[in-house]
């Protein structure tokens, strides 16, 4: 179960000085949309060069034009790339392509998804699936992923929305290859201190479940 | 019956270029989500510097973080942005309150939307709907917008996807408010040229569509 830290709402050196800061206890650095968005593609570039030796994956939720956006941010040094679960199943294969033409790897997030759109994006086992709720959701309907959901252990999965060391240690059954965890650590007021607890509560989970194994 | 110019794949530069030869047959200024993904929200705020008379679109494609990313677009000049039909309705929801707060304007691109999606969309009648074939469908399954949807005339329109001078030829009942062209200008050898021609049998479209009503 990796750690992945999305960073997101930040100026590019903020999301720096804070990964910089959580760096001992991270796996991958997730370039936040908003990164994207606000900044363009230099986001994920200077990331890259601040943390040559991490994963980065850039969070582009692809909608349309896959393999521009996916040729863009694996030039910048992205490691993985998001595409949307809800786009056309064109865009979400070509994602998979430009991936592993550059042998890097997609994550698509379910957000939203039907279950008739997952159905249809399960056989995509070289993806990653993101079973995420959003954060327009969580605000709205004081919803968050409370990582109860029971995957399929012959996919791989991340699970992102809100996740605490709380629901994590809650979690029941098998464990995501990957937890998404964003403000939980950005707006600690020790960002270090935060992932470190984080990753120790992760440490114990992985512990448990070899345990009972 | 308007005419929106899809600027994509090309730099912020080329873009202004290619916009200030249109100029003149144009309505309203695309800045297309690829701008958006390469160069930042920098890309909205020079095209509406250098076309401060012009209507402004922020192709955002937003899915989540919505008061974040409407904010950020209007800030930096944009008159109207879009969020994904097939995003959950908080983040839609969340997009037409700030569209209202900025006195914007929300366009709701309808891509992949199931009819039960849509029929929960349309109520929101404060928005525009775009009716849109992506450019990944096109590219894989050779399909594109052929202007033939019949649209209830009670709510505003725009339809997007390789549409052309004859697509907007064949069109017949009630036309769209909006028009979204992209590389039928922009790829042409002349873009004014090809602006002013599909200008010309949008104004005979029109005409024709007041003789019969």
């Amino acid at each position: 179960m990796k750690i992945q830290l999305a960073l997101d709402r930040l100026s590019i050196e903020e999301a720096i000085k804070i990964a910089g800061q959580a760096e001992k206890f991270i796996d991958i650095f997730e370039v936040g949309t908003s990164l994207i968005k606000e900044y363009g593609i230099v986001s994920i570039s200077r990331l890259k060069e601040a943390f040559p030796d991490k994963l980065i994956l850039a969070d582009m939720k692809t909608m349309d034009n896959a393999i521009y956006e996916f040729q863009l941010c694996f030039e910048a040094g992205a490691d993985m790339a998001t595409v949307m679960g809800v786009s056309p199943l064109q865009t979400i294969e070509t994602c998979l392509e430009a991936a592993a033409e550059h042998q890097k790897k997609t994550m698509i997030d379910l957000l939203n998804t039907s279950e008739e759109q997952r159905t249809a994006l399960f056989p995509y086992t070289e993806a990653i699936f993101c079973d995420h709720v959003s954060k327009d959701v969580q605000e709205k309907s004081g919803l968050h992923n409370t990582a109860s959901a029971t995957f399929d252990p012959s996919l791989q999965w991340a699970i992102a929305g809100g996740i605490t060391g709380e629901s994590i240690q809650t979690m029941a059954g098998p464990l995501p290859d990957i937890v998404v965890i964003g403000s939980a650590i950005t707006k600690a007021p020790q960002p270090e201190k935060a992932a470190e607890a984080l990753s120790e509560i992760i440490e114990r989970k992985k512990a448990e479940s070899h345990g009972s194994a």
